[in-house]
C-alpha cells in the first residue's frame, strides 16, 4: 500500500476488534493463517497478475492461463506445499483453469469410483500431472437429466474392450471444463450396453489425446465451444465439445467400484452402497455454499468501502457531499448483503460439519441421515448461489456508473460466478428437490417417523400451526427466539399448505408438477430458516474478542428481518405476524442499519481480502479510488494511439463527404 | 431461413392472428411497415453481420464499429431515408457507436439549448456529420448531482472569451459516449463564472480536436476510459475521459437560449422558461420506457422459442422427454415477462402521448401537468429498466447452460442494457423523487388541489382507504375493476402511511432520509399502478384482429396478478386483500399460463425480431438450435488449430515434468 489510507478515519470507527473477526471469519486460526500467507504469496507475484484479463483477446487469454496454471504448479512443486496449501494457493491465482477439473472432478471421481486397482493405475499419473483429465458428463442435449443421456459404452467380447460412441448430434460432449484443448482424459459419462441390454449410465476413462503430440486420437472429434458470459471470467477456461466415432478402451477402464462389466460381458453390481455418491453430491455442495460467501464477501466488501468514498449530493454551503454509504437506500440494500455473506459462511461451515457427519456415518453403514443431509446441502447450494449472483448484480449497482467499469472488478465477479446457480443442480430444480422430500417428511408426521436434522422442528408441528409471535415492540424482533419461531412457522405453513393442496389433485405427479412454483416457494421458506437458525446458533456460542459478539448479533439480526421483510408476504398470509408487527420489524431493521454503519468498513475488512484477490479499484483497501481509476483507463490498448486506428478509413471520409470515394 | 421449421407444431397452436398482433406491438401499420422493411435491409446486409463481436478485441472490435457506422450512414444518404427510417436503421445495426450520441444528445442539446443564430451556425454542420459531437456532462467525481459539477467556465471579458477548465482531477469528465476517440465537439456542462460569482451549471460547445488532423487541441486530454461490461456490448463505444487546461472558445459558444452571457460580462437570463429542460427530460425518458420493452422482447423471444425446443426429464417408455416450455416453474417465471414486454409497450406508448400532450401545453405556457408528468416518466423509465435488466438476467437463467454461451445472445443483451438502470437518472434516485411528488400530493388532498394525470385516483382517497376488495373465486381476478381498485388502494394505502409517518419526525428531511428505502417501495406501487392501468386501458380499447383482444386480456391479468403475487406483502399488509383472495389470485394465475401457453410462441412472434437483431442460436426463428451451436463453436478463435498455443511452452513440460528447464 502507497500513500494515505483514505478509509482511516472509516476504520478507526470500528467498535470491534477487527482481528479477531478475521478469525471467526476464516473458522479458525490455522485457517487464517494458511489464507492469509498464501493470499499474499499469490498478490506478491508479479506473474499472477490478473488487472488486464479484460483486455485479452480470447487466444492471448487462454494461453496466459496455462502460463500461469504451470506455474502455480511450479511453485507448489518448490514450495512443498500441502494439499490444504496447494489448493489455496490455486483458489487465490482465481482464474477458472483446466487445473480445477484436473484436481475437483477427475481425479474425485476416480478415488470415488475407481476400484483400489484403478485407483493405483491412474492416481499416481494424475497427482503428478503426467496426464490431465476432466470430467464428460453433460452434453448438448442434455443437463440436468443425467440418466437422459445419450453417449453409449457398448461391450465387445470378443476383444474385451468397451466401444464409446455419440449417437446423434445432441449427445456430443458439451461444457466439459479443460475438456476442449487441454484434457489428454476425460471420466466420460456414456449408457453400458452389454450383450442388447442397457445399464444406464456409468463412468468410463477414456484417453482423448497422444500423449506425445496432444493430437486427438483416432475417433475422437474435440474442440472449444466458443466464448462465454463476461470480460476475462471464463474465457480462460476451455470448456469443451467431444464426439466419439466408434472408440475403443479396453474393458478395465470402466471405474468399477460400484458396477462391474466381467470378462464374459456380465452385469455385476458390488456391495458397495450406491448412496455413496449422494455422499460426493453432498461435499461438492457444501464447498460451493462456502464458495458463495466468499463470492458475496469480495462484492460486498467492493460495494461498501466504495460507497465510503463516493460522495453524492446532500453539500450544505459548499461542503463535502455525503458519502453515499450514509443514505438510508444505500444501507437498505448493501447491509443486508454484508449480512448475508457471514450467513453464507456460518451455514457453509456447519454444513462442512455436516459432510463429516454424514462420511463417518456412512463408513458405519447407516445411512439414515443422508436423505435429510442431501436435501438440505441441495436447498442450501440454491439459495445462497442465487442470492450470491443477485447480490454481486446489486452490487456493481451499488457503485453506479463506475461499477460498469472492468476495472471495477464486478462485472467479471458476476459473469465468473453465475454459473454456479445452474453447473451441479441448476437451482429451481434443486428446490422442487427439497420439496418433494419436504412433502414426504409432512406426508410421514402421522407415522411416528420423526423429523431429523433441518426439519426437526417439524416434531412441533401442532405448536407451529397455531402459535402466534408474540412481538409488540420493535426490540422485541431482537430475540432470537422470536425469530426463529416466526420462521419455523412460516417454513412449516407453507409445506403444509402445499401437502394440503396437493392432496385435492388424483394423482401426486399431476398435483406436484401444477403446483411446483408454490413448491418451490416453501423449499425456500425452509431453506431461509436453516440459514437463519445457524446463524443464531453461531451467535449463541462464546466467541472470543472484543466486541465480536455483538457486532455478529446486529448482522444475524439484519439478515433475518431483512428476509422477513422482503418476504412479507409469506409471513402475513400464514398469519406468523400481523401487519403491525412487520411494521415493527421494519423499525428495527432500520435502526440496526445505523448500529452497523460505524462498524461497516471494518466488517468488510474482516474478510482479508488483498487487493490482488478483489482485483477491484473501487473496493481498493486506501481506498484512493479516483486516481487510480484515472491511471487505469490509459492502458486500455484503444488509448495506444492519440488517433484511433480507423479514423483514414472511415472517420474522415465520413467528416470531408469523401463516403463514395472510401471503401465502403 | 434454410430447411424445416422445427417450430412449425407450435406455430399452428396459436388461437389468435399473428399478423394481427404485429401491427399492435409496432403500434401502428405505418410503424410495423417502416420497422418491418428497415429491419429486413440490416439483416440481408453481410455489411451489418455481429455474430463474432464477442470475440473481436478491443481494438479491432472499436474499429469495425467505426466502419459499420459510416457505412450506415452512407446507406441512409444512398437510399435518402428519412429522419424516421435512419434512426430505425441505426436501431437494427444494434451496435452502440459515437453516432448515438450524436444524434442523441448533441444535436438535441443544440436545439433545446441554443438560439437561434446558434442553431443556423452549428447544426447545417452536425447533421452533414462535417463535425462530430457529444455530451460531456459527467465528471469522475460527480453523477447524479448535477449542479456538483467542477469544470470551470470563466469568463474573460478582456478576449470575449471563456476560460474552461479542469481544477481537479474529480472534475475530469468521465462516461460520455463518443468522446473517448471520434468526437470533435462536445456540448460541455461547467460552471459558469462571470466577474468571481458562479451562476451554476451551464453549456458549452467545444472544439476539442483538429478537423484536419483529428489530434486534441492544445489544453485538451482526451482518451477513452477502458473496457466495460461484457463480450462486445458497450465497448463498441468510445466512453471517453476529457481535462480541459485553461482552454478558450468564443463567448457565443455557450449556449444561449435560456440565460446569457452578454459582451461586457453580464449575466442575463431570458425569458424562456427553465421548465423546458424537463420537457426534454420527459422525451430521454420516455424513449428509455420504449427501449426497455424492445430489449425485454428480445430476451423473451429468445428464452420462450428455446424453452420450446429444450426437452428435459419426464420421459416415459423411452419417448422424447417433456418440452421445459411445459413446466409449471418454467411457466411461472418466463410468462409474467412475456407479459411485461406487452405492459411496458403499452406504457411506452401512453407516455409518447404524454410527451406530446405536454410539449403541445408547453408551447401554449401552460406548465400545470409537467410536475406530474416528469415524476410519471421518472418512475417509469426506473421501474422499466430495472424490471428489463432482471429479466434479461432472469430469461438467460431459464435458457440452463447454454444462456452463458455468448451465442445465445443474452450475455451481451444484459451487458449492453444494464446502463439503463443507472445513466439518465440512477433508478433509486429517480424513485425518491417520485416519492417526494407523492407526499407532496398527499400533503395538498385537503387543500382542494385536486390530484392529476397518474395520481387522479388520490382524489378518492376516502374509498380508497377504507374500500375491501370484494374477490370471492378465483375468476373474480380477471375483472379489471377488482384488479385496478386494490392495485390503486395499495398505491395509496402506502403513500399515506408514509406521509403519516414522516409527520412524526421533528424535520421532514430527516424523515425522508430515515424513510426512505419505504418511500422507494410506495413509489415503486405507484408506478406499478400506472403500467397495470394503462395495460387495462389498451385491453379496453377496440383493436381489430382475430383473437386478438382475448390474448391481450390474458397477459394483462398475467402481469397484473403477477405483480399482486410477487408484493403480496404490500397487499396484505396495507389490508387491501385477504390471505384467501391473495390465494386465489395465484390460482388465476396458474390457470392463465395454461391459457398462454399454446400461444406463447406466436406471441414472441409478433415482436417481428430478425434473427439478425435477436443475435441468439438459441432464439432463431426456425429453431434448429443444436446444429447451429455445433457449428458455431468451432468457429472460436481457440479452435484455429487443434493443438493450442501454448501447448509446448506450458502444457507439454508440465506432462513430461520438465518445469524446470521451461521459461516459467
Amino acid at each position: 500500500m502507497e500513500g494515505a489510507d483514505h478509509l482511516a478515519h472509516e476504520r478507526k470507527k470500528a467498535q470491534f476488534d477487527v482481528d479477531s473477526m478475521k478469525i471467526v471469519w476464516a473458522g479458525s486460526r490455522r485457517t487464517f493463517e494458511v489464507t492469509d500467507r498464501i493470499s499474499k504469496l499469490v498478490a506478491a507475484d508479479p506473474a499472477f497478475r490478473k488487472d488486464n484479463r479484460a483486455m485479452l483477446d480470447r487466444k492471448t487469454l487462454f494461453k496466459n492461463t496455462l502460463r500461469k496454471a504451470v506455474y502455480a504448479w511450479k511453485r507448489i512443486v518448490e514450495l512443498h506445499l500441502s494439499e490444504e496449501e496447494a489448493s489455496a494457493l490455486r483458489f487465490y491465482v482465481d482464474e477458472p483453469a483446466f487445473t480445477d477439473l484436473h484436481w475437483g472432478m477427475f481425479v474425485p471421481a476416480i478415488k470415488g469410483q475407481g476400484t483400489e486397482e484403478q485407483q493405483k493405475k491412474w492416481l499416481p499419473l494424475a497427482y503428478k500431472m503426467q496426464i490431465i483429465g476432466c470430467y464428460a458428463q453433460t452434453e448438448l442435449g442434455h443437463g440436468s437429466n443425467v440418466q437422459g443421456l445419450e453417449t453409449t459404452a457398448t461391450f465387445d467380447p470378443q476383444t474385451n474392450e468397451f466401444i464409446i460412441h455419440s449417437p446423434t448430434l445432441t449427445s456430443s460432449k458439451w461444457w466439459p471444463g479443460g475438456l476442449g484443448k487441454v484434457s489428454t482424459h476425460a471420466v466420460v459419462y456414456a449408457r453400458l450396453i452389454t450383450d442388447g441390454q442397457d445399464h444406464g449410465v456409468h463412468g468410463f476413462i477414456v484417453q482423448l489425446r497422444n500423449l506425445e503430440n496432444h493430437s486427438p486420437l483416432p475417433g475422437v472429434t474435440v474442440g472449444d465451444i466458443g466464448m462465454k458470459f463476461g470480460n476475462g471470467a471464463y474465457n480462460t477456461m476451455d470448456n469443451g465439445v467431444l464426439r466419439f466415432d466408434h472408440v475403443r478402451i479396453p474393458r478395465d477402464q470402466m471405474l468399477m467400484r460400484v458396477s462391474q462389466v466381467t470378462r464374459e460381458g456380465k452385469y455385476v453390481q458390488s456391495n458397495v452402497p450406491r448412496q455413496l455418491v449422494y455422499g460426493t453430491m453432498v461435499y461438492v455442495r457444501q464447498t460451493i455454499v462456502a464458495d458463495a460467501s466468499c463470492a458475496l464477501s469480495r462484492a460486498v466488501c467492493i460495494a461498501t468501502r466504495y460507497s465510503a468514498v463516493r460522495r453524492q449530493f446532500g453539500s450544505q454551503d459548499g461542503g463535502p457531499e455525503t458519502q453515499v454509504i450514509d443514505y438510508k437506500t444505500q444501507q437498505s440494500r448493501l447491509f443486508p448483503l454484508l449480512a448475508s455473506a457471514y450467513a453464507f459462511r456460518f451455514v457453509g461451515e456447519w454444513l462442512k460439519w455436516l459432510y463429516m457427519d454424514v462420511t463417518q456415518r456412512l463408513q458405519a453403514n447407516d445411512f439414515s441421515t443422508l436423505p435429510e443431509a442431501h436435501a438440505c446441502t441441495a436447498g442450501l447450494k440454491s439459495l445462497t448461489t442465487t442470492a450470491t449472483a443477485d447480490g454481486i448484480e446489486e452490487c456493481r449497482k451499488l457503485c453506479g456508473g463506475h461499477g460498469y467499469l472492468c476495472s471495477s472488478g464486478l462485472p467479471e465477479l458476476f459473469a465468473v460466478y453465475v454459473p454456479a446457480c445452474t453447473y451441479e443442480g441448476d437451482n429451481i430444480v434443486l428446490l422442487l428437490q427439497v420439496a418433494r422430500f419436504l412433502m414426504k417428511t409432512v406426508s410421514q408426521l402421522g407415522s411416528g417417523k420423526q423429523p431429523a436434522g433441518a426439519t426437526a422442528y417439524m416434531r412441533q408441528i401442532e405448536h407451529l400451526m397455531q402459535c402466534r409471535c408474540n412481538v409488540q415492540r420493535a426490540e422485541d424482533w431482537l430475540k432470537p427466539s422470536a425469530i426463529l419461531e416466526v420462521f419455523e412457522a412460516r417454513a412449516a405453513r407453507m409445506s403444509i399448505a402445499c401437502a394440503q393442496h396437493l392432496s385435492k389433485f388424483s394423482s401426486p405427479e399431476e398435483g406436484f408438477a401444477e403446483l411446483s412454483a408454490d413448491l418451490v416457494e416453501a423449499a425456500v421458506a425452509h431453506c431461509q430458516l436453516i440459514v437463519v437458525s445457524k446463524f443464531i446458533d453461531k451467535v449463541q456460542q462464546d466467541i472470543p474478542g472484543k466486541g465480536i459478539k455483538q457486532q455478529l448479533e446486529v448482522l444475524c439480526s439484519i439478515y433475518a428481518l431483512f428476509l422477513l421483510h422482503k418476504h412479507q408476504g409469506d409471513f402475513l398470509s400464514t398469519s406468523c405476524i400481523t401487519s403491525k408487527q412487520a411494521s415493527l420489524a421494519n423499525d428495527q431493521l432500520r435502526s440496526l442499519y445505523s448500529q452497523v454503519r460505524p462498524n461497516a468498513i471494518a466488517l468488510v475488512d474482516a474478510f482479508n481480502h488483498t487487493d490482488h484477490f478483489l482485483g477491484s479499484i473501487l473496493g481498493c483497501y486506501d481506498g484512493n479510488v479516483y486516481p487510480k481509476l484515472y491511471e487505469a483507463a490509459w492502458k486500455d490498448p484503444l488509448n495506444d494511439s492519440v488517433v484511433p486506428d480507423g479514423y483514414h478509413e472511415y472517420i474522415r471520409p465520413l467528416m470531408k463527404q469523401q463516403l463514395r470515394a472510401a471503401r465502403l
